[in-house]
């Protein structure tokens, strides 16, 4: 067995595929040098494997071996040697894995440097300026990374002498100071370690190469890895390869370099070169770098060079690359090539770009798979383009897309605010039904309570607002907010980032989403990819809301919550439901909302005329559309309170519960109060038959929420049954309206056999089974605990994003499972926040489940999602 | 295929075995007739297949010539015809179900009475008047049940008659009246039905029965039905006898036997008896009954006979029986027999009794299975001996017992009161931590709010006191509560009745529990039964718990909550740790709660010494220990707050969670607060360290609450690994102190196999597991939902009293299994209500769970019903 394999050597197969064994860095330098024959500077790789066979128990035997063979080969490729006073050889010592983990890993620059060889190397570069320099940038690095001496103490010795100089810059340092630097290094290195710093190239060699290896567990790698969800085994490789100097000389540079722009798509190369320079120059931005176009002028033959080589990547990788180089004394040398990070825009725009271009002949399936779901986001969704001003505090990401407004804490006063043209951002604790009307004027908001499902949350994805939720730094009152010590009141201008959960005080730039032409074109095809197989619904409670979730292309509403439609003005009618003494009042008061409801039907039948609309019958516990209970009980203490208020207080109580979660919602809330979900049937069909006599093609269904037994489905579905025979006739107007069962209980999971003896169809509330599953109270545990939990690896993902496959999802598959058991042809559907979830979807495809429905912006991400997860096979 | 058997029918097994088919009453009337040859008056019985059929589709085929042949035959035997005016034969035609549903279903009696046939019993009788006042009887009855006429008017004529002919009792209504009664009663029929009352008295049979198949589908039935567990789909059978007469004359009598004493257990007859008159009658109590010993002096003969069936029924059942007879001028008829209800310590003694009788020889196994569950409560806790004051509510019957005392509505009220000798019954909204010490002293427990698991039930089951809960009528104010108009004050006395729910004005008489001498030998008895195969352990949180505990059988402390420890003076400490600003204020608290429950420990594992004490870490979420919402929002608007009532407030709310049930606590609190898992884990092993230095045996064992992942778990128990081996040293002093994981949310139960790959042992926390399934929060959904959905049949049993062995019951399975697949030996038991539930004790043994744990009171009950599922063959 090998442990390490040269850049050149001939792998049965292409390198670029052996990430696993090589990195990506080794890989793509492999590649390079033993495909396509670029000029890379010599090397080898010493491999994962090694990485791994030393956590596991220490340095490997026969590593020492083939380390000496491939160095010494490295040295007569090379023609110098390591610590050869005459000809040194310098190499880099790069960490590589197969995810780019970027600064999370060691790198130990210009090894092979000693108190001899940086002689051979001022003689060889004819300037021992930059030998010393590099020697003492090397001492440091070394002492720093493998010997672990802290860096402030190089810092500190260094500034001593520029001070003791008098020298401000680090370049103007004398010769002279560079010795006293180095000597005083050595010294430092010596008092520390208890050892002088090692002349041996050879164990600076074998030592660096370990500091790589033990640099895979620090503990800034494995929390990098934890959030990234890198699994902790794979290691990393190791790359050793002979430097170039981009600093040399005036007829040397150093740069970065992009097959086409990363930022628009458009084609020609893109990128940033510095003459005279060193990687590390360039990035640190000290100097100004030049465009890489100007190259041209300065650097011609080495210019065409790198334009070609450009051309052939893309030919051979059939990709964007991202690209490292250096030209040294005239020569370029190519030091790195990855698949280049993009912009949405770009990303569409390249992936279309490839399939028309005959060479590269990227086929449509191909360019979907280019496409990730993040990238529809960027063009969908208002980004900031700068973000130079202090974040005040960082809440959660509810709800992606930047805002800028002024800070308003009242939903009133957001509705006049907003009337008079100022945009507001709405800051409150948190929302109720109650503030809809300030949400909906809003250009986004603000809370400081609640999670990712809060009722803030869930109206603003709903609405593609931005949402910022749970902020628990800040304190607010009724007319300002105070953050760290900052106080920011009514009128001030904040700009919220939904998709990062920043909190800025200030107007920060915006960029709107901007959507390209090659967006509906590459979804067109993910849609192709997907055929039948896969459904994707929007959830949508208005018909202006399924209008725009089709134009997303939605294929029908998966949910529509009902009870978005007792809010605002019907409110009143609804406590009347609510606090009714006798059956005659509730009925006057169901009256009067089924003539709203069907308004609400028909409208959204009418949007989705021709594909199904699935009702939800009412879900929320009644106590959301009654006072909270700080209200009640400041408004108990009022002296003059009537008879209303106190019926209304004395409700309020009541219908409070400890944990509403699991309280009386749903069907629970259906069967207390049967004339409810009767009223809402009724509605239903009076809905569908006022669409057909309209010669519409109306698909209603009605699901039952919060199901538990099958009995519970039955005596609901009794009602409703009788309903649409009393409204439709026996024939039911010709119209089909299935009746099916929510699955969000992991009862109802369980005993998805009998309730599916009476359920037309499933629909999986992930969210609310994902709470009871893991008996997590979203709102409560998603602020203080899941950012601990991911940190600490107890959770590999926040479920609540992406299904958790082995307990919420098991129950997925055992419901889907044994629902067909008892009906084969059940269709079965998933509604909540996980349907815009590419991962999730995925899954779901793959244990059956027909179709997911999201929020109507998150409709492009699931149809590209899976598309991707048929072709990923599932 | 028959559907009717005579009495005297030759069946090939026993008939008393043959309930299924003849129902209760059918299967003991032809044990009675065709095995022992007792004095039956002939009949037959229409088996429940008959019932089956007709509510399949009707009336079945065949069943009108079985029906004539079987009346035939019974004619021949009586020497009598149906309707036949020169001997007319009456019948009776009772139901008669597999499972006795008392006064639930209809009866006919004197059937076969017509206008002519009435003219042949006054005839045969010599008595115009018992003749006319039967038929007059009967025509009511038919008239009732058959013919569904309102029963209402038949009782408005007849007061109509008695009123005009200036008579008061119905016996002296003359038999000229009766003929105006009866002709009244036909007219009313004519005009109700629109037909003449039917003369036929084949007609009649026949429609009698039907009525009777009929009644089985009742509203009252079903309802009767569904709270009994009886299933819908077993009919009922109809009995049709020859009726006999204890009604005839003076030489006539009728009454009711039991073959000992059913409410002591002690030997010797028991019963009533009443001269001259008919079963109605004794059932009416109008007239005084006599008891039964002195039917010697009057009817010596027939008093002889019954004498000795008594004895040779005993014989044959091998049980205490329940008769009932008639005398028919000087001759003995046997109308019914069954196994007789006794009280707890009648069943306890009888049982024990008949295994020393030698003609009996009941077996001891026999005897454990004659003791029901509810025997055990009986005998345990004190009940009320008379129930003749208004029920003024009834809650939720949450901790069985009585207890008088007078109303007080604070704790430290109550402590004043009870300091003074005053009998208290402590009446509150809900109760908190804070009113922990009014608990303590109260008689019982009262509340308005709150389900079974509420605070004040939890606690006062704990401590075996009488509580009703959830008594959601009561609107309790500062000094005094009213329900239904009424206003109890402080001072008045009330009764509560912790097993019915009820709540009375007044005190009323109690009678202690009393346990026989026979109790012990019994659940002796049962614990041999029970051998090793299932352990019966208690929760008890406090040395004398412990004790109690020890004292009804406990094998151990399957769950000590460390959190009632956290209470009481020690809420100061806490709340210092809550609230303190930095880790050494943090420090400091938790150094004082260390010296604290290493106390707590060190008393329970010398209650329990040598048996295993499960020490659960601390579950709740921290707001239980800080001021309740309503109290920050009336503290909050104190005008001289001082900081740390601030600090107070502030941390109430900060602490505050939508749904705490599903929020931050068990491990995940545990996690967030380190320190005090860690303190608890060293506390345990200080406590053990010092109990075997005293020279004991302690056999701790530490139980992780609410845990989702193993990796939660693995990291909290290298928290306490450490601190086990910081106290005990790596061999651990030679102590083992197991660390397992409570299993109690879906996901824990799915992800067992991993789970246990960290666990030392688990223990199902099936409370929770059944509030996550099904997504019920009990505190939410006992009162308001559960009532309902038990009478709509929605749920078969209350899924918290009886573990639903579909739904979590599958989760239980799932988890024992796969966490068996891991750790084969794996100890496996439940800890919670569900512990002290017989029907879950046996379904629990089936699934493989080794133990449960429930509290102390019920701990008999459990090794009772442990010994009843073994015997049950699980």
């Amino acid at each position: 067995m090998s442990f390490i394999f040269a850049f050149d050597h001939n792998h049965p197969r292409p390198p670029m595929e052996l990430k696993e064994l090589l990195g990506g860095k080794g890989a793509n330098l492999a590649e390079m040098s033993s495909v396509l024959g670029l000029p890379v500077p010599p090397g080898f790789t010493i491999s994962t494997e090694a990485c791994r066979a030393y956590m596991d128990s220490g340095w490997p035997d026969g590593l020492d071996e083939e380390l000496a063979a491939h160095l010494s080969n490295l040295e007569s490729v090379a023609g110098r040697g390591l610590g050869d006073p005459g000809a040194p050889l310098l190499v880099s010592v790069r960490s590589g894995a197969k995810f780019s983990m970027p600064g999370m890993m060691d790198t130990v620059l210009d090894l092979g440097l000693n108190d001899e060889s940086v002689e051979g190397l001022a003689q060889q570069s004819g300037n021992r300026r930059f030998a010393l320099d590099s020697y003492r940038r090397f001492l440091q690095m070394y002492g720093e990374i493998v010997l672990g001496v802290d860096g402030d103490r190089f810092d500190s010795l260094f500034d001593e002498v520029k001070v003791s100089t008098g020298v401000a810059a680090d370049a103007d340092l004398s010769i002279e100071s560079l010795d006293t630097v180095i000597e005083r290094y050595k010294a430092l290195v010596a008092e520390v370690t208890g050892d002088e710093f090692p002349q041996s190239p050879q164990q600076q060699l074998r030592a660096a190469v370990e500091a790589v290896f033990r640099s895979w567990n620090s503990p800034r790698a494995r929390a990098y890895r934890r959030r990234e969800h890198i699994p902790d085994d794979m290691g990393t490789a190791v790359n050793v390869q002979a430097m170039v100097f981009g600093n040399s000389d005036e007829s040397s540079c150093t740069g970065v370099g992009f097959t086409r722009n990363p930022a628009t798509g458009e084609p020609g190369s893109y990128g940033d070169f510095l003459v005279n320079a060193q990687g590390e120059d360039v990035v640190a931005g000290i100097r100004r770098t030049q465009p890489l176009h100007e190259m041209e002028d300065v650097f011609p033959g080495p210019y065409a060079e790198l334009i070609d080589i450009f051309d052939r990547l893309e030919l051979h990788y059939r990709d964007m690359l991202d690209t490292e180089f250096t030209v040294e004394r005239g020569k370029l040398w190519m030091l790195q090539v990855r698949v280049g990070k993009r912009t949405g825009a770009a990303a569409l725009r390249i992936a279309v770009a490839m399939t028309k271009d005959p060479k590269i002949a990227l086929t449509q399936r191909e360019a979907v798979q280019r496409v990730a779901p993040q990238h529809l986001d960027q063009v969908l969704h208002p980004r900031f383009s700068e973000t130079d001003l202090p974040v005040i505090t960082t809440g959660l990401a509810a709800s992606p897309g930047a805002a800028v407004g002024t800070v308003c804490f009242q939903a009133d006063r957001a509705v006049e605010m907003a009337a008079r043209g100022v945009a507001v951002i709405l800051v409150r604790e948190e929302t109720s039904p109650e503030d809809v009307h300030g949400l909906e004027v809003a250009e986004g908001v603000l809370t400081s309570r609640g999670g990712l499902v809060s009722h803030a949350a869930v109206v603003a994805r709903g609405w593609g607002k931005p949402a910022v939720v749970g902020a628990d730094a800040l304190d607010i009152g009724p007319s300002s907010f105070t953050v760290g010590g900052t106080t920011v009141r009514e009128g001030e201008v904040i700009s919220i980032d939904g998709t990062t959960g920043n909190v800025v005080l200030g107007a920060l730039d915006m960029t709107e989403g901007d959507v390209p032409d090659e967006f509906d074109l590459i979804l067109g095809w993910a849609d192709e990819v997907r055929g039948d197989a896969f459904g994707v619904q929007a959830n949508a409670d208005t018909g202006p809301d399924a209008e725009r979730a089709r134009s997303y292309g939605a294929e029908g509403i998966g949910l529509a919550r009902t009870e978005h439609m007792f809010l605002g003005d019907r409110l009143p009618i609804v406590r009347r439901m609510i606090l009714a003494s006798d059956d005659q009042q509730e009925s006057l008061a169901l009256e009067e909302l089924l003539e709203q409801q069907r308004g609400d039907f028909e409208e959204l039948l009418a949007a989705m005329d021709g594909l199904p609309v699935t009702i939800r019958l009412l879900d929320p516990p009644l106590h959301e559309f009654l006072p909270t209970l700080d209200e009640v009980i400041e408004g108990e203490t009022e002296v003059d309170l009537d008879e209303e208020a106190k019926a209304l207080f004395r409700a309020a109580r009541d219908w409070r519960e400890e944990n509403p979660m699991l309280g009386t919602r749903g069907v629970r809330l259906g069967i207390l109060k049967g004339g409810l979900y009767k009223m809402q049937a009724r509605a239903v069909a009076e809905a569908a038959l006022a669409r057909k006599e309209a010669g519409g093609n109306p698909m209603a269904r009605i699901m039952v929420p919060l199901v538990v037994t099958a009995a519970e489905l039955a005596l609901v579905r009794g009602w409703i049954d009788e309903e649409l025979d009393a409204v439709l006739g026996a024939d039911r107007a010709g119209l089909d309206i299935p009746v099916g069962s929510m699955i969000e209980t992991p009862r109802a999971a369980l005993r998805a056999d009998d309730i599916a003896a009476v359920a037309d169809f499933f629909s999986f509330g992930t969210n609310d089974l994902t709470q009871m599953t893991f008996g997590f109270s979203r709102d409560d545990v998603e602020g203080r605990l899941m950012p601990r939990y991911l940190d600490e690896g107890l959770l590999p993902r926040n479920p609540f994003e992406t299904i958790d496959h082995r307990g919420v999802g098991e129950l997925v598959k055992i419901a889907t499972e044994r629902g067909r058991s008892v009906k084969p042809d059940l269709s079965v559907g998933v509604c909540g926040e996980h349907g815009g979830d590419p991962e999730s979807v995925a899954f779901f495809a793959s244990v059956g489940v027909g179709y997911v429905s999201c929020s109507p912006f998150r409709v492009p991400v699931a149809r590209l999602a899976a598309a991707q997860a048929v072709l990923a096979g599932w």
